[in-house]
């Protein structure tokens, strides 16, 4: 019990952390900040977590672990390409509806972290955009997606797909169901008739 | 032939400052960096300029009255709106590519306008995006495109190519005209076959 209410703690420490990265941004927030937002004493923190930059990497790497692992299930799963994007797209906004903060911070605080940690997060998001860029290039060649550039591509679908963060707020007209399959009609099918 | 000397004086330090407002923010450039820059005393430039909030506003509004003359002519045309459709988009990339510093300063920077110059420039920026949604409403209910959600619809228009300035170098094997035909290609038709 003492161990599973630690757990849950460190839990909470990092989603107000992401919430307060992404409002006020990681090089603006206080570890005092934090203490205000999850009602402890600055000093209670360091039980939980070891430090404002662990912090940082725990959320950044959370988020790439979820893209990465997302994306070697597709790569193992025997369905059409245009399936597999489509997969890819649709856990891309799931992700960032239901983390929007930590995706945020994933997107912009990254530069923040130092040394293998900075090389490690790199490293996974070439990984995975070469990871997804073969998908496409796959399903060019099999004749399922059209002969288009892939860099231009891959780029379209993850700038339409990250700047839902800035634009996007849920219950003003467009729930998320309609967001996902939008996103998906204009990528997959194209504007026109 | 003073006049025109001044008049291109004047566009030199507006262009100059466009690239050092995007590499180290309207905020992290002075004066005194812009005269290095244009090989002028910092007192110099005021015989061209009035201020840096003056310049700031030059290049933001240079850039929305581009947009909203190129939208108030698209409007104005008797085409189909999907072909008004793939003007915009076309003219929106070739202004990125061909005046990158001053889109990304009007992209980023407008937030450092005042007064009367914030109000304006947001209402130029609402203009374009109602007009451009219009389009996007009438195309579907003429039935020459898909019954999208028009915001949803717009805001990944605006997204996708609005990062082109963050991930496209020239000379890194995708030309320009292949850029903009690739992107047409994915908004307009869609990846899949």
């Amino acid at each position: 019990m003492a161990k599973r209410g630690k757990i849950n703690q460190r839990q909470r420490i990092l989603e107000e952390a992401a919430k307060l990265f992404k409002s006020k941004g990681f090089a603006g927030t206080s570890m005092r900040d934090l203490g205000g937002e999850v009602g402890m004493e600055a000093a209670s923190i360091y039980n939980h977590v070891k430090s404002k930059d662990e912090i940082l990497e725990s959320i950044c790497f959370y988020i790439s672990d979820t893209y990465i692992s997302q994306l070697a299930e597709v790569e193992q799963t025997a369905t059409p390409y245009r399936e597999k994007i489509e997969t890819l797209i649709r856990q891309h906004i799931r992700l960032m509806l239901e983390e929007g903060a930590a995706v945020s911070v994933a997107n912009n605080d990254w530069k923040y972290l130092t040394g293998d940690k900075l090389t490690a997060f790199k490293d996974a998001r070439k990984r995975y955009e070469h990871g997804f860029a073969a998908l496409i290039e796959q399903g060019i060649a099999a004749g399922e997606l059209q002969p288009v550039n892939v860099s231009v591509a891959l780029f379209t679908i993850l700038s339409a797909v990250r700047w839902v963060e800035l634009w996007y707020r849920p219950g003003r007209g467009v729930s998320a169901d309609e967001l996902e399959q939008n996103i998906l009609t204009m990528l997959l099918n194209g504007l026109a008739k």
